[in-house]
């Protein structure tokens, strides 16, 4: 009996400590949600709504028309209203705080590294994310790298796609939080 | 007996592989201790003190003075000393690097993202931060989302604190790092 | 025998609850890999090659010339091929994508935040990066905060070498990434 306890301890200590090998289709998220955010650019008329203005571009661009090649160099820092569903007019549960790059030349896509600051019934704290944003493709994942208040300490994987767009100056991203590390 | 251990072991597997379920309270820090950092930004006329800069702005602003609008756009770099006590002038344990920016229009909020890069005879190592930082508050949690050296993999939370500021010039914070994730 | 059933459950989930005491040294990766990736600084005159252009720098420094004082101020953004080997022509398995700032006005160190996207028969899925680049320093740890893909929840420590650097245009990282928690 001693047996089968140190064999199943020692199974659970090799989990613990280092990879899960061939398991990796049975993770479950022990938290998942969806939530939406809105970002309206400045584009040097829309003071009154823009949430979102380009600070940084490459030699020669400016600061109220996103740059040439891609948007190549432009920095944008935002703070966006987060939604529970996709109307931009929902009441907020929270802001999206942070900054988006586009970063390719001959193609769209961007960097994001944002917080989501959450402050709702439903939902108090926030959700840092990190992830390279492929932006034609449908569907793509970004690291969700820290949480504080009601995701302390949680990591996961954020799935997001474009939910719509205008032009240059709205965008609606979907965002799949799915957390894998909830404590 | 067998029982007994297949379903204490089961409950710690369950803990471990997903969510902490009715346990929030029990977190203890596996570490912690506070440290002090000190951000001088650079106005024009003090380049000899300056430890952070303006880097970039939204349009119409410039680098020397922070933006109308709550500093909305700003991106300040910095490189500030890191102190055990609140005194600019304590010899410094490390510096504080990385960026920050003002990213609301309507009130103070910034969103940071840096590392403490630490090199002392009680630390050895880097800790990195990402957050929002709702400047107006007294006290606000960040998230610990990686570390080096002494802090080889640590995770954790940062509870920050504004604890002084002269005009646009100088601002000190408090920060209390709490680990809860140690290896 | 339940009493040393008891026992050694408590450790390990004394193990994973809080930190790991005295272990330190027993660390091995789960998985490590090293790769290269090439960055070429736009400088008004190579467009047609350039993978990065400075977007951001401190009052009185332009966009195409790196700043003075150590480059303190500067944000550049990348879109860099990652290579297997040290040769920028060897066919890329991934661009590294994100950003770096100078941040020290004394002595030549930067802060990197990026993500590597790869995308080869090997390695499909991304890999997100923070942390204090010490340039001069031979060899360096920033934290692997995050990943998607075959990099699932991973997190680990990169140890970061100029391989080779060409004035202010080119320079190549060599870049040995040890994840210690695989999934």
């Amino acid at each position: 009996m001693r047996a089968s306890c140190i064999l199943l301890c020692f199974f659970m200590f090799l989990a613990v400590s280092s990879a899960y090998p061939g398991k990796k289709k049975q993770y479950k998220p022990c938290k998942e949600f969806v939530l939406y955010f809105h970002d309206i650019l400045y584009n040097g008329k829309n003071a009154a709504n823009a949430t979102s203005a380009i600070v940084a571009a490459p030699e020669g661009a400016n600061l109220t028309i996103l740059a040439g090649q891609n948007h190549f160099g432009n920095i944008i820092v935002f703070d966006d209203p987060i939604t529970l569903d996709n109307n931009l007019h929902s009441p907020p549960v929270g802001r999206a705080q942070g900054m988006y790059i586009y970063d390719t030349k001959n193609t769209f896509t961007s960097w994001l590294s944002f917080t989501f600051a959450l402050n709702s019934t439903q939902h108090q704290g926030t959700i840092s994310f990190i992830g390279a944003d492929p932006i034609l493709v449908k569907s793509r994942d970004i690291s969700v790298v820290g949480g504080t208040g009601d995701f302390f300490m949680h990591r996961g994987i954020a799935t997001i796609g474009t939910d719509a767009f205008e032009g240059d100056v709205y965008f609606r991203l979907h965002v799949d939080i799915k957390f894998y590390e909830c404590w």
